[in-house]
């Protein structure tokens, strides 16, 4: 096992993570950006270095600088989180060259399923269902023209290099297309230096269904069934489930095949999520694998009692997994609620600022909140806003959701505005209550209500 | 079910009870003393009333003043926790005739388990194991003195009205007999109000073991399996974990059924604790019956995912028990640390005082923190002195220890002297770590040790 980690990395992943090594008796190293100096990770971890001004290119996404960090740390390891550079092949590679283990999966591994045109072909051959779409990059406009009138519009138009919901274009029509090719193309190549296009059909309505996994380095993939994030506003997660009212056991069982076996067609070593799209009739289509920890790990955590970012370090370590498939079982049902400096009343504009007075909800059975916030800290306006991750674990979904509700009326959180109010009107949504919705509901049916009650 | 309860207590476990309340969508009315103004659970529930002046019989245990509070609240039940009036006979037939339901077990039995000879005589005729002693109440030295030559010494001298450490003499001879009697019945006779007076064989070296049972209005009882609470200074727990790695399953399952065999006897309803000694040959010992909720419960509740406040709410509303015995099953291992206002350097003597920041540990799987304390908060100087239960839950029990370390490693409460690190020494101790320890080990090895450390 390692004896010291560096966590590449901010916020409440950085925090997560140093409490995962601290349990597991591995010296931590933090590096901050000068904006960070006082961050919690920073003041958590044994040992921090700072590793440039806030801009993230300058320190979180600089490469030379975390690798010198860990170097003159002795650091065996780093652990990249999310975002950042945790799917950055690259930086993986300049890990393993200087001798220091990447926790995450192969270098080739990232690369394969980064690329999506790549990811979709590796699937296919694995015989795990893919949307209907080009096999391969589109070059020209006449080519995308073809499929399109072959899968039928609306289409998804995507980079190959994509992800997050960057360079992704919806085309209605055969008219859009034409206008919407060029300038896709265009912002591809500016956004991630590759102007490969492919296109998709658009699987509407459905579920954001995705399955965990987990792959050891002797080639032993297992699954931990299921997380529901279909709440998303522009493409990001609002509040994930775990199990999906959506799946039946047996379902859950396929499904999780399906992904272990996507698992295996890549030799995937760590933490992964193989994202599925769920149409109304029940068929699953691959999205996209992420190749990282996803934020929304914990209630698939809460459900099975597996620690996710531990199992990532022994893994990492070179460990065999323990856990076989069949001891995995399923207890109740989990939900997450992200909480954000942000204000929805205002298109949810980042509130960043000095939280004077935070009270995070505690106690009791089944309430876990992730933060690296802290009464007087100030919120950077350089990351992501997120104050708190607040995760329920009930007998049942409605205990869950009650106990949600208790959480969120707990919060409190002086000096910035945050989503609190918008979480808690939204379990309370009579659809979310039955959990009647697919991934438009959040944007189309009930932000314009809730603008309309405000 | 209720639509409104109130809680007849103060701190951690009112706190825990609103939140249990608020998760099965019930109101609650807070009581509180004149010192308890800006106390958590004051300021949490959504009624509170001031009862009285700080001095517990003036408010927490001023009957009329908090039946009266519940009739003008409308309230339908109280819930009086832990301590206090919880264990109060008297109280609880109040409640009954002001046609407000006690939430706990029936008048009738919480007079049987409070006084210990009646207790005693229970358990013999339900044939569980007793300690070897007196049967009845002892009135003369003379009589006291023939038992004492028949079992033995050391004898314990106990107070048949006795509990929580209070009317106990340990005697080691003849002569210490005649010495201790009189004062003994004179001191029960002051505190009580009732000098029945009765021996006990020592069992020592022990392991104290105790069995939460939970019992409805439908004669159904169930165990939720043992707690090891050995861990003691002046017979007060100071550490509990679960389960106790001294049972194997078969002893277990054969304790448990001991326990739901004395619930049965008593008809127990709500959910109680029956205490055992288990001496080194394996042994089991009644101890006694806590007839209400205990500090400890949460360890139970982590290894079993039954929240036991809630089941004690359904209970009292007349619902049956849905938990078969076969269904409960146990995850893991537990481990709660009673975090206190203390100074181990003096003797353990109250710190009260401004909590200037207070930083409580969080996040991860398996953490829990119960408290009814935050940043600015004065604890007042006249009742106890806890300020959260630190309670971790791991896959066995060298994560949990593990998880406890990294908790109270991240416990910051500035302004008021604590006994954070004199529990992480405690857990820190070899015996500790292998498990191996009895009732005397906190105090007759592990403080002299500490002290002379310090």
């Amino acid at each position: 096992m390692f004896s010291k980690i560096l966590i590449a990395n901010r916020g409440e992943i950085a925090v997560r993570i140093i409490r995962a090594c601290r349990e597991l008796g591995i010296q931590t190293v933090a590096v901050y950006s000068e904006a960070d100096r006082e961050a919690l990770h920073t003041e958590m971890a044994d040992e921090a270095i700072c590793i440039g001004p806030a801009r993230s290119t300058d320190s979180y996404l600089n490469m030379q600088s975390i690798l010198s960090a860990a170097i003159v740390t002795n650091a065996e390891a780093i652990h990249p989180g999310f975002g950042f550079l945790s799917e950055n092949s690259l930086f993986a590679t300049m890990c393993h060259e200087c001798n220091i283990k990447f926790i995450g999966p192969s270098e080739k591994t990232i690369d394969a399923m980064g690329n999506k045109i790549h990811a979709r072909q590796l699937m296919q051959a694995a015989k795990v269902p893919v949307i209907p779409g080009s096999d391969g990059a589109i070059s020209t406009l006449a080519e995308a023209e073809k499929i399109a009138d072959e899968i039928g519009y609306p289409v998804m138009l995507k980079a190959a290099a994509g992800g997050g919901g960057k360079g992704i274009r919806k085309v209605q029509t055969k008219d859009e297309l034409e206008k919407l090719f060029m300038a896709a193309k265009a912002e591809a190549k500016a956004a991630f230096g590759d102007d490969s296009m492919y296109l998709e059909k658009i699987i509407f309505p459905a579920r954001h269904i995705e399955v965990q996994i987990l792959g050891d380095s002797f080639g032993h993939v297992i699954h931990l069934g299921e997380r529901d994030c279909s709440l998303q506003r522009n493409n990001q997660k609002v509040l994930e489930e775990a199990p999906s009212i959506v799946l039946d056991q047996k379902t859950r069982d396929e499904i999780g095949g399906i992904a272990v076996r996507a698992g295996e067609a890549v030799n995937y070593e760590s933490a992964g999520t193989i994202e599925f799209l769920r149409d109304m009739d029940g068929q699953f289509y691959f999205m996209e694998m992420n190749t990282r920890i996803q934020v929304e790990h914990p209630i698939t955590e809460m459900i099975t009692g597996i620690d996710i970012v531990k199992e990532q370090i022994k893994i990492s370590s070179g460990e065999p997994l323990e856990i076989q498939q069949a001891e995995v079982t399923f207890s109740g049902h989990a939900i997450e609620c992200r909480i954000n400096a942000e204000n929805p009343a205002f298109n949810f504009a980042p509130s960043p600022g000095t939280i004077k007075t935070l009270l995070l909800p505690s106690g009791g059975l089944g309430l876990r909140v992730d933060s690296a916030m802290y009464s007087g800290v100030t919120i950077p306006p350089f990351y992501d806003s997120m104050i708190a991750k607040v995760i329920v674990h009930g007998e049942n979904r409605f205990e869950a959701l009650m106990k949600m509700q208790r959480a969120l009326g707990e919060f409190v959180s002086e000096g910035v505005i945050t989503n609190v109010d918008f979480q808690m009107d939204l379990i309370s949504h009579p659809n979310v209550l039955a959990g009647d919705y697919d991934t438009s509901f959040l944007q189309n049916k009930f932000l314009p209500e809730w603008q309309e009650s405000e």
